[in-house]
């Protein structure tokens, strides 16, 4: 599995979803075209799904957002007769190496967490309408919507048979949901969780697994009237929608990316990849009707899309390049008049989902793999939402004072009124937040900034920034760190950078990206699962795997 | 590394650690001998230890609060010139089996919990001195203790150096401390827990690595009047103490074991254990005076004591039974009396020991990697404290109506005030809130039921019980149960396991069982950390770990 993953699509290009739009309704159909795998080898039977099948979801879930604002009811069926869904494909799944498996659960569970927070980000709700099997990943397609129906037939039922079947766990927020989000009673979880056939009709309603059950003969009809009743309640903000064109994106032979404003160079020989973001190339628009015009090419939501897409590319394309560092160059305060205007405009749809995709681009960054570091050079534009990196990373440089030869604005940090509560992470607390558990008193003190220009040596004294380098240091220690780090175990440091990222509170989505994760990978190395006996590999002979019964 | 572990031990048999008793203020001084080993192949250098020396430490603990509990503070200090501890054992862990560091793990944790937990539950507070190098496992010792102080030299420093020079985690807490109980700014705790020679002075102080720096030629004064201070701070109830003697134990041929109150019978050929718990066999305790003078007999604390080397053995000796089965047989009344006496004069110190013991013993429950089962049968006692187990369990059945031939009293489940506070899981909410997350008026429903008897149909009406079986179900239906779930794959059952026993909020005690435990699970898998080239293996040799540097 080594060819080039790509994360854009079109509907154009769809083979596994088509959605049918019905005023402020939209039914979305899941109908994965069985030859349509991203890879050789496995045939997508019963609606299971690959990463590709994903990237089209993904791909429907923002394009809902951005160019279907009328849209207050998504609701999600099967194309199929008799299955909803059977989840990850196994065969892909028994032939995929390692970190393919991580990438793939990882991308999954973030698709997952978009299209459930629709709702409460832009009051675009999914729901699930489940007539057919819907096993495994299927139902974690389901437990990510935010309302359940289910079909009362002979067939229909809601599973998760991976523990029994497959020896490993419900990898895409499965267990996580039934018990925090669905609030099933433990021991009914854990009967659940164990049963390959799984539960169906008023048992399934009774135990919380659905929110309703519904005879077969009124099913559709049941549907149509919850999703209309749902739409006429939404306060959704609508409008025209956008048109998400291709990105401008040139990929060269050494796999270095220049999109419109961001590039992405890579350094085999340090494992390293520099992402630059760059600032604004045009003025903010004067009023909302001209952001609208401007569609895709609003320079904050053009710059999220290339680095959302930078960031997928690298982590499942080039999984060697262990240390990302982010650079920014240009005007600051030009990045805060582009983000001000959006944020006096919050409650225009467009102003909100681009505010929203922000959220998600930089929370897809807090969950990246990598060993991530910023260096706030002169002439750098870390400022309102590009600052937020600076408190994504792992580590931060900042040059102080002025640099032989360099006559770029000095280095400055500039926080704007977003960085205190517009991209909370995961955890539910901003970067700042996190940042200062241990003194809350010190957010305070940034607040009082905001708007100005800090230097390197105020930015150290109000713990902005991790170090602060003169001429003479610069290069050599950041040099020497990222040497070090380079040559540091990459299990290790992402084990570290998962447990040191999300401190204080947690949240079902940190419960996804870190407990669940971290089991499933364990899960995902043993025997028992992924061994030539395991299960994983096992599945489809008809014999069961052969476990290695010692309990760790 | 198949010899038996045995996890009782008493002040005589000590060969790592020593205790000087002066007033309210202990002196606890780490002095490893390096022969001491539990096995074979290393030895244990600069105070590093391994699971021997742990077991000493817990018995330490344990006696402090039970014979001791005239003692205010205790201080951990190094028996050695230079070194404070090393931490764990390095050679040791790359002999171990994952299985075996894995329980290293969980029990060291366990240890750390329960000494950091003892200003809490009885006032008893652990400080830490810190001369010379501390790392590793020697700083997460320093960590689980309440209070830091880090004498000002060139060779004393606290370090975290696990990831650059092993290529594992800090396995017992050190991640989860640093961000959540130091609140150490996320971009430090990166650098300190990437330089192998960590932090010293001042600089350990400015980033709250640790509470106090002290000049070398004033560290011991600072130290003792530190203790002093906290020690007259102190509110904790004190008193003589009692005894802890050897537990009447007899471990049979096939490795049954008959306690005075609990056994614990094996079948090997199921995969299974089934720990039966007896009622008590004498009355309750008149007065305070009286449970005094009982010492370590008295009903409580011999069953808890009892219980709780009961599931170490197990986790340890008996890995490939992986089903545990609970059956108590008793007077529900009796051990409702006895609770009653704890709770009534929870202010003494003995009664509060002891139902802090309680606490401590449940959570070892509720994070044991066994699947576990509960039998509420004809003549159990399932009653307050001991019904605790029943929401501990993954899954339990209960007896419904008359069974042919059993003239036992009715199966009843009988709920007490304890059940409602007096005993947190580690997530800090009760097991009934846990297991009620969706449903907190049943709670409520059960309250108004205290100190009833609670039969099969009722108990299934509030939701006490899994599954209640009638006398022609009963056998079979657990048989296919009990046959069913050995079939499974381990690691996917405690993966399982792990996830649905803890819903809603976290603690840094979940963090450090859930997420930084299945993290350091996989590392521990992975080759980068044990293979043959990995860091383990290679340390000590001057060569480092030869990694794959693919990050997943």
């Amino acid at each position: 599995m080594s060819k080039t993953i790509d994360f854009q699509t079109d509907p154009s290009k769809y083979r596994h979803w088509r959605v049918a739009y019905d005023g402020d309704v939209a039914n979305l159909y899941m109908d994965v075209d069985q030859d349509g795998g991203l890879f050789d080898g496995y045939q997508l039977k019963l609606n299971s799904y690959d990463l590709g099948v994903d990237i089209e979801l993904a791909d429907v879930v923002q394009r809902m957002r951005f160019e279907h604002p009328e849209i207050k009811v998504v609701v999600m069926r099967s194309g199929k007769e008799n299955v909803f869904c059977a989840g990850a494909n196994i065969r892909m799944l028994g032939g995929a190496s390692h970190a393919h498996k991580v990438n793939f659960c990882k991308f999954t569970n973030e698709t997952r967490n978009t299209f459930e927070a629709a709702e409460e980000d832009s009051g675009q709700k999914y729901i699930c309408a489940v007539k057919g099997a819907c096993a495994g990943g299927g139902y974690e397609l389901a437990l990510a919507c935010n309302y359940i129906m289910l079909t009362d037939d002979s067939t229909s039922a809601v599973a998760l048979p991976e523990v029994p079947l497959l020896a490993v766990l419900p990898g895409t927020g499965g267990l996580t949901r039934v018990t925090d989000k669905r609030k099933v009673r433990r021991d009914r979880a854990d009967i659940f969780c164990s049963i390959e056939e799984g539960v169906k009709g008023q048992r399934a309603q009774d135990w919380d697994l659905v929110d309703e059950v519904i005879p077969n003969s009124k099913f559709d009809e049941t549907v149509d009237e919850r999703a209309r009743e749902f739409a006429s309640a939404s306060q959704k903000a609508t409008g025209n929608g956008i048109k998400l064109d291709p990105l401008d994106r040139k990929i060269g032979d050494d796999g270095s990316i220049v999109y419109s404003l961001v590039e992405v160079d890579l350094d085999r020989a340090a494992h390293k990849v520099t992402i630059t973001l760059k600032g604004p190339d045009s003025e903010a628009p004067a009023t909302i009707e001209d952001l609208e015009a401007l569609g895709d090419q609003s320079y904050l939501l053009r710059l999220a899309r290339e680095l959302d897409d930078a960031i997928l590319h690298l982590r499942s394309n080039e999984k060697e390049l262990g240390l990302v560092v982010f650079r920014t160059q240009g005007d600051g305060s030009a990045v805060l008049a582009h983000e001000k205007q959006l944020s006096e405009n919050a409650d225009h749809w467009l102003a909100k989902e681009i505010l929203a995709y922000w959220k998600r681009v930089l929370k897809r960054i807090d969950v990246t793999s990598r060993s991530l570091v910023a260096l706030v050079e002169h002439g750098s534009c870390f400022a309102g939402v590009l600052a937020e990196i600076l408190w994504a990373v792992d580590r931060s440089y900042m040059m102080d004072g002025e640099f032989e030869g360099d006559n770029r604005p000095m280095a400055a940090i500039q926080p704007s009124a977003a960085n205190f509560g517009r991209f909370p992470m995961g955890n539910d607390l901003t970067r700042l937040e996190t940042r200062f558990l241990g003194a809350p008193e010190a957010i305070e003190t940034i607040k009082a900034k905001t708007g100005t220009s800090i230097e390197a040596e105020d930015a150290d004294k109000l713990g902005l920034v991790t170090v602060i380098l003169d001429d003479i240091d610069w290069e050599d220690e950041i040099r020497i760190f990222m040497e070090e780090r380079a040559s540091f175990s990459p299990d290790a440091m992402t084990g570290m950078e998962a447990n040191l990222r999300f401190a204080g509170p947690e949240t079902m989505e940190t419960r996804i990206f870190g407990r669940l994760t971290a089991w499933q990978n364990w899960i995902f190395n043993r025997p028992n699962a992924t061994g030539e006996d395991g299960a994983l590999q096992r599945y489809g002979t008809g014999i069961r795997g052969n476990y290695n019964i010692e309990r760790v």
